[in-house]
């Protein structure tokens, strides 16, 4: 599981940050979430193989996360994209997304497939046989999702030495890698678990941005292995997480701890710090998990 | 008049090139001229004062000319601007800038007004004492315009030598500045002539970006002080002109001649060339007037 952070900065992008925007690469899948102006060209700019993108997640339809999608859209177009795309997003998205290509007379030669989201509910958005992703609702000034990457197990993991001392022939060996006992010629039953290792342990990760402080969230996330969690400000600025519904590093911080997360990553800073390893120091205090601090370019090998 | 090329180079943004967009300087106004995706970190990044933009002209609603617009639209909000905005473009401007606002449910704390252009004849789209800008009709896949702007004749100016040793009074001196003779006091009259300068001479900019080549654009930009006309192929490509309606550098150096141009700005370049001194070259062959290769982050004072 691979974490490339394009943007993770509050509001209106500058010349030395960017709005929100990641990839994550899991199971073989390259997933966008989110797409702030400006989404292509950090693609370009950490050489991300982008064409292999074929799912988009928009947490909401706040500027700042989803006004590089368009953009991302034409220029799939112009590089002459065949592949299917999928966008996941809140209701509205489709309307804006299609007005725009009409209004430029312009016709995508791939499919494009919007999923509008309206549930206040967590539901799954997507599943194949490597991966599920399901929303996780959050607090925000406008409808907004996190979603839920979660890699299914794979197969049990063959013990060759032991199974070739048994002699079991190679017919068997997908029978055994899903779980089966194996009988033997002189009638021995050969358990399972003799004969295999657990498969290679899932993975997890939660994009939690932007929202409020709210634990509801908590059951969904549970014992998730990374958690990105906004943390648009520091306590100094707590008195401003009411009205905006955003939330301190702290917040952010007790919500990893409440989920029992392996790693929490921050990000969704106010532009008004210049200094974002205050965030990491003040979360410290609260999750006694890993913490890393998000940061424009930063790629977590997860 | 001093002119700042944000972007100039077709398509999509890369991490090297910027889509099209500019900031034209004349007579105190600041105008922003089109908004491809990135415009408001070029801004920043050229150190423009750009809450002094007040007019923005869309030359048409492909992608590498106007997705920058929202942003810069939200931005404006997230700074608190409270200077009215105005937006000229084709029709359908307001439709897709107002969705994404209500999207996110936003709103501007600065009246904006919509100017949505649909006439295929040049008109005037905005006229102060200083300068007006018209519209010049262009020819490419969607409607589009390029757009004439042109300072308005200042006040004659006061020879103050002569005026003195005439003994004229002060109060005189705006009816001198406005072209007017003085009769003194002895009966003798004094020719405007005799006591003043010609005002300054006046500026003119013509914008021409989407275009095939198209001559009926010459009588409206006719001795136009500086051309920014685009030229998105070299010769070599001269058959990619038909099917998309762009021109050619020398296509380009044509209308330049025909129009009596000072000043040709070259800009609008396919990605594909590496070397854009070659427009230059090309162009020179035809225009024997001033010819400037555009750039991103030039700035021209014409």
């Amino acid at each position: 599981m691979k974490l490339t952070i394009l943007g993770c900065y509050a509001a209106t992008p500058r010349t030395i940050t960017n709005p929100t925007s990641q990839v994550l690469e899991m199971n073989g899948h390259m997933f966008l979430i989110d797409a702030g102006e400006g989404t292509q060209v950090q693609l370009r700019r950490r050489k991300l193989k982008f064409q292999r993108i074929n799912h988009i997640f928009i947490s909401h339809l706040h500027g700042d996360h989803f006004y590089g999608l368009i953009g991302l859209v034409s220029t799939f177009m112009l590089l002459n994209r065949q592949a299917d795309l999928h966008i996941y997003g809140p209701k509205g998205i489709k309307e804006v997304i299609l007005l725009q290509l009409r209004l430029s007379n312009s016709f995508t030669g791939y499919k494009l497939f919007f999923h509008e989201l309206t549930s206040k509910e967590s539901e799954v958005v997507f599943e194949d046989d490597k991966v599920v992703v399901r929303t996780i609702p959050l607090d925000h000034r406008v409808y907004t999702n996190g979603y839920l990457f979660e890699s299914k197990p794979g197969d049990r993991r063959l013990r060759i030495g032991a199974i070739e001392d048994l002699g079991i022939d190679r017919c068997y060996y997908q029978k055994i890698k899903n779980g089966g006992d194996i009988t033997l010629e002189d009638g021995t039953v050969v358990k399972n678990s003799d004969i295999t290792y657990d498969p290679d342990p899932t993975e997890s990760y939660a994009f939690c941005s932007d929202t409020c402080y709210s634990e509801q969230i908590v059951p969904i996330i549970k014992d998730v292995k990374v958690l990105y969690h906004e943390s648009t400000f520091l306590d100094s600025e707590e008195h401003y997480t009411e009205k905006t519904k955003h939330c301190t590093a702290k917040e952010a911080a007790k919500i990893a701890t409440l989920a029992n997360a392996g790693t929490l990553i921050l990000g969704h800073y106010s532009t008004r710090y210049s200094d974002i390893t205050l965030f990491k120091k003040e979360a410290e205090t609260v999750f006694k998990g890993n913490i890393l601090n998000g940061d424009d370019g930063a790629v977590f090998n997860l």
